[in-house]
This record gives structure tokens, sequence and C-alpha cells, in this order.
């Protein structure tokens, strides 16, 4: 991968995609981790830093001091203006009004977390007249490693054709610092949590596994190749074909025959 | 349109599409209308009444009682398990954590109601490992007239190529009460709003419009053949196109270019 090409096709990606939308400026969230800010860093390139509005949104008592400091760090580096909101107070809020939650639900609550996320970006993009800019990488695209309508409920995913090795090559290349690039990556929905210790294999070699399956090799032989456990094998595959419908927007029941044949818009 | 067929299609579709994702249930948002009563009576007869939950998620200052009577009728009549959530709470509590929101942006905090309804109904949906059902029409959806990754947050839409007026014709069908029926259709998003008002145009005259289009005529001469105002249609197509976007997946710069030809799985 040429990753300099990719950061161009990457730049006017963004460049067009807000212009044909009649917008000017994105708003980024940006979580103190290695793809928000790699985002930032091409969405500014793309639109000028008077353009995007960088919001960081802890849940205070849960997120790392690290990650509120590198989210500012970034954002005073692009010279953007920056908020911080913390989304401790609606997350109570969900809880007292749903009779039936519990701290014990983390996937439930993960997911409603990244939905408040998600809220509270559009709040602004409604507001100022903006895209949400997504920040999910092509790794967690294809294993549906997000929340859907959460993290994934944004208006363009600018880095979501480059796996997350690639990721760390682009964060090196336009400059994003080598403590974020460095750090483990982790979705913070618990504490301790990271990313490679859920999915029960390195970015690495899930990269070289997803890779292999796209250029059209077998599970099996794509397993023998890299040396994977079977479980390993399984495990990715299973999440591939279970979040799927991730990727899509929601399917209406076709009644087509009933109508004849019609041209879609 | 034999709306007897559709009906079996649209059932058929609701449990297949369950059985493929491995969940026995759904969670139907209630809100009293004409839409999401018809949603329900469908996803029962798909599932069983004992597999299906309804939620209402009134404001409670805005809603209407009579919305609030008739989500509890529809579940009375169905038997389904039935939840009234105020969100109120949440919504007071993302207007204080929101530094720059306020009580003018209409457009804003209507939307992140949808997504405040959205949020908790897929917390119920993950503690009980059942789907979300969409409630949106075919008429809605060419429109883009719904909140994205709020109403429009769904995992299925049955009723997703049923016109409006079609919606109306199946409804009486299936038995959904008359009141409901008739009730100017309205997203409830603030008082008095109904729907046709702000369309600019009647549900009856903005279906066929959309049907002459899908059947390849221009939007000149449909709007001869039904004798819509200049106006009128510039307003149907402007929507369909600015908010096209609410009907794809967030797309990502490709860059298939710099990789060779890969297979997509």
């Amino acid at each position: 991968m040429d990753i300099e090409k990719a950061r161009d096709i990457i730049v006017d990606f963004i460049r067009e995609r807000t212009k044909e939308a009649g917008v000017k400026g994105a708003v980024v969230g940006i979580s103190g981790g290695i793809d928000s800010a790699l985002t930032a860093y091409l969405t500014v390139e793309a639109l000028g830093k008077e353009n995007v509005l960088g919001i960081h949104l802890p849940e205070l008592k849960l997120t790392p001091a690290e990650d509120v400091l590198d989210a500012t760090e970034i954002a005073e580096r692009l010279g953007i203006e920056f908020k911080t909101i913390d989304i401790s107070g609606p997350l109570v809020s969900y809880m007292e009004a749903i009779p039936d939650s519990g701290q014990s639900f983390n996937h439930a609550n993960g997911n409603l977390k990244a939905r408040i996320r998600m809220s509270i970006l559009y709040y602004y993009a409604n507001i100022m007249g903006r895209m949400v800019m997504g920040t999910g990488n092509k790794t967690e695209i294809l294993l549906g490693y997000f929340t859907k309508y959460g993290d994934g409920g944004v208006d363009l995913e600018p880095i979501g054709d480059l796996y997350k090795t690639e990721v760390r090559e682009m964060a090196n290349m336009v400059g994003v610092p080598a403590d974020i690039i460095d750090k483990a990556p982790s979705a913070g929905l618990w504490e301790g949590q990271t990313d490679e210790d859920e999915l029960g294999i390195s970015y690495e070699l899930v990269d070289r596994f997803l890779g292999l399956l796209l250029e059209g090799e077998s599970p099996q032989m794509a397993q023998n190749t890299l040396g994977l456990t079977a479980q390993q094998r399984d495990s990715v595959v299973s999440r591939i074909h279970t979040n799927l419908h991730k990727q899509k927007a929601p399917p209406a029941a076709d009644l087509d025959s009933l109508r004849g044949s019609y041209i879609t818009v």
C-alpha cells in the first residue's frame, strides 16, 4: 500500500463529499486514540482547521486521564476548536429512566455510551450545519467491532478502507504523537479493556488474515498460512458473518413482485 | 397492490430475518401512530405475542395524552409485554451536558429525541437478545423523512416498502383501531406538528408522485399528471436527493486502486 497516495485519496474524499453535501465543516469525536487522531489530522488537511470541531466525550469516572490529555494535545497541535463533554450525566439519566437497566449489563451499557457520544456529535453537526466524521478503520468495520448507530453512526468513514496496521503507518507519516500511536488500542467500554485481548488475536495477524480472505483464500488456507489457532480462525469468521448487518442499511420486506417492474432512484 | 399478499410477505420477512439472526424476539417502539401500530400487529403475527416487547417513549410534557392511551390500547389488544418510558430525563441531561444546546434548536432537539428513543429500544434489544423493528414506511424512507440513527436506526424495516397510503389499507385489514388510522400523521417533534403541513403536500399526492418517479416518469411529467405546484414538485425532489445518504451505510474513501483487485466478502 502506497501510504502517501492513500492519504491523498482520503483527503480528496473528505473534501469532495462535504462539498457534494453542501457543508463546509466537520465534527470529529476525538477519543485520545490513534484512529480519531488520524481522522482529525486528515479532516483538517482537507477542510482547514477553522472548519473542524473536535469533541472529546469521556466518562469522567472511567476514562483514563491520559486520554483526556492526549485528545486535548491533538486539538492544540491542530489548532481546532475543541470541547470536552462528560457523558456521565446522560448515562445516569438513562439508567434512571430505564427500569430494567443494571450495572452488570456490560454489553448494553457499552453500546449505550457509544450511542450517547453519537447523539452529542450530531447535536453539534445539526446546529452548525456540519457532517460527522467517522473514525472506524477497515479491520473494525469488517469485524463489526463497533456499536451499530453508536460509533458506527456517522456520515463518512474517511479511514474505513485502511487496516489498523495501515492506520499506524499513516498516523506516523502525518505526525500523530508517538505515545498516541503506541497506546494499546481500546474501545474504552470498561476498565482495562484492550481490543486485542477481546478479539483474541493481534491486529498484525487479523489484518493479514482479513487480507487473505478478501483475496479469495479460504479461512482454512489463511489459517494455515498464518499459523492461527482454529479458535482464532473461527472467532474472526464468526464475527464477520454475525456483524455483517452492521455495515448495511436496515432491509425492508421487498414488495416489488406485487408492483411490477420498477426503476429504483 | 394485493394487500393480503403484501401482508404475507412482510410476516414471512420478519420470521425469516429474525431466525437467520438467531433471535426469537423483537422490540417495537409504539408511538400511538398508525405505522408503529401496524408494525406491532405484523410482528406479533410473525413471532407470537410472547416474543414481542412494545415500548412507548413519550416526552410526557409534550406528547398528547391520546397517544399514550392509543399506544397502551394497541399493546393490550395484542396482549404483549408493554412499557412506557418517559424520555424527558435523558433529554434534560443532554441539554445540561451540551454547553451550546438551546430550546430554539428545533431540528437538533427533534433529532436528539429520536436518538434517545433509539438508544432505549436498543438497550432492551441488547439485554433481551432481540432485534429492533423499524416502523418506517416507503414514503418516509424515500423522502428521508426520518432521523438518521434515530427512528431510522433499526434492524429491520418490515413496512419499509409500503407507501403511507398502503399502510392505511393494511392497518384497516389487520384491525388497527379506526381512531389510530384516522389520526393526522405527526412525527411529534413539536406541538401541533403534522407531516402533511411540514411536507407541503398530502400523502395521497406524494405517494402517487413517488410511484410515477419510480416508474421512470420525469418530475415535470409527474407534476403535470397530478396537478402539483412547481414548489411541491421541487420540494419532494429536493428531499429525495438531499436525504439519499440516510438510506445508505456511511461511505469510506475507496483505496482498492492501491491494493489490486479484491473479492468482497
